[in-house]
């Protein structure tokens, strides 16, 4: 017994309601992802103002996020989407989980910023933080595309960029613990350092669930706690069959 | 227009549906819970073959989460539930991420224990380290609970503990750093219990969204990014109508 088979909207305000929550998905990412740039360039240009304004406009991701999730909630009660409706809805509702949590992140780097502004300290490890901030940067930017046209080759490519922001944070981290012990003065000032690198790693995991998330929809499988060789398996699998 | 009217249950066979994945959410809250008293332990004893067990079981909470999301997804496939039956599986289709993200923290400490052991440095933080992770893990268990009983008020309590938490973290990071000026030497495996320190902080925050969820479920209201001020409000406002 299945009811996996795909449903015929009954409605176009069915079609209107999954459109809406799919545009409100992008405009939520475009919002998070200009906080994470403002964040960093805060960092790097010890930018009070910028970073300030990441703060003041945190609240309007979380709200965007209970929003969208409402959204969410409701068509599942009135519409009760199956199969590929259903699946996006679920894909939406993690989505802006993970979207929120950057939004966490970008606000934790700038207050970074404003307390590093503050204090002492070698800043030539900035420019590491600033191309790991580039490539997580590039990473979300990735995912938000590949989950606006839902193309699970896209999201698949952006998962495999994870590894590299990995490499990026531990070459960071060893750089800044030389710092510290070269310079016991500094380990204050490095350690908020440390907290924003840790940061953008944690980002470039929330860009990778993003892209699990759009080949769950798109390919119908969970791909979450795999290798990216098997995630590219299950991708490359299902466009044969 | 409304869909939210309690549907009686067609058959006894969605009633099972929901009660079996209250069960396995609990079974997995359970496996957790171990999962990070084991960490902690092995950290605080430098218990290598304890912390190595973590290691090797935390496969089985990820592929709890994907399986219990599955018969969530199942169960809105084929069930269709509405009002409190719909808030129960998006409850725990979220109180699972929760959980396999505090799987994952688990798994750090284990991590950091074994580096650990092979460092030197000073141990005498470990008394901080151990009381915060007491106090988390008792958050933990106390979201579980509430989860079990489905009890708002249980759960508005748990979520209050948080910035205990929140202060006992902040305290460890003010000593740990201490000890990071005083003996230069140390940093490196100072550096590591500050990972733990970090980690057991995403636990207690982790415990509070199960605690949100349980509100959201049993009264109907998304208490995300309000203060727990508010949050107890909504709570006992809710009792009283």
């Amino acid at each position: 017994m299945s009811n996996n088979s795909v449903t015929p909207h009954i409605s176009k305000a069915f079609d209107k309601d999954l459109e809406n929550i799919r545009t409100r998905v992008l405009e939520m990412g475009g919002l998070v992802e200009q906080q994470l740039l403002n964040a960093l360039k805060s960092l790097v240009d010890s930018d009070l103002e910028l970073a300030e304004g990441v703060l003041e406009t945190e609240y309007r991701i979380n709200s965007m996020e209970v929003s969208i999730d409402e959204d969410c909630t409701k068509i599942l009660a009135r519409r009760q989407p199956a199969a590929g409706d259903l699946r996006l809805v679920l894909a939406v509702s993690k989505t802006i989980t993970d979207l929120e949590r950057v939004g966490d992140e970008a606000q934790k780097i700038a207050k970074m910023a404003i307390d590093l502004s503050q204090k002492q300290g070698p800043k030539s490890y900035y420019i590491g933080i600033n191309s790991m901030g580039n490539h997580v940067c590039k990473m979300l930017r990735g995912a938000l595309d590949a989950f606006a046209r839902m193309d699970s080759r896209a999201a698949l490519e952006v998962a495999g960029r994870e590894p590299e922001s990995d490499d990026q944070y531990a070459a960071l981290l060893r750089q800044m613990i030389t710092y510290m012990i070269e310079d016991p003065r500094s380990i204050t000032s490095v350690i908020d350092a440390i907290w924003c690198a840790r940061s953008l790693e944690r980002v470039g995991d929330h860009a990778r669930n993003i892209c699990e998330y759009v080949i769950y929809f798109v390919e119908g499988k969970d791909v979450r706690h795999i290798s990216l060789e098997e995630m590219a398996r299950e991708v490359n699998s299902d466009s044969k069959s």
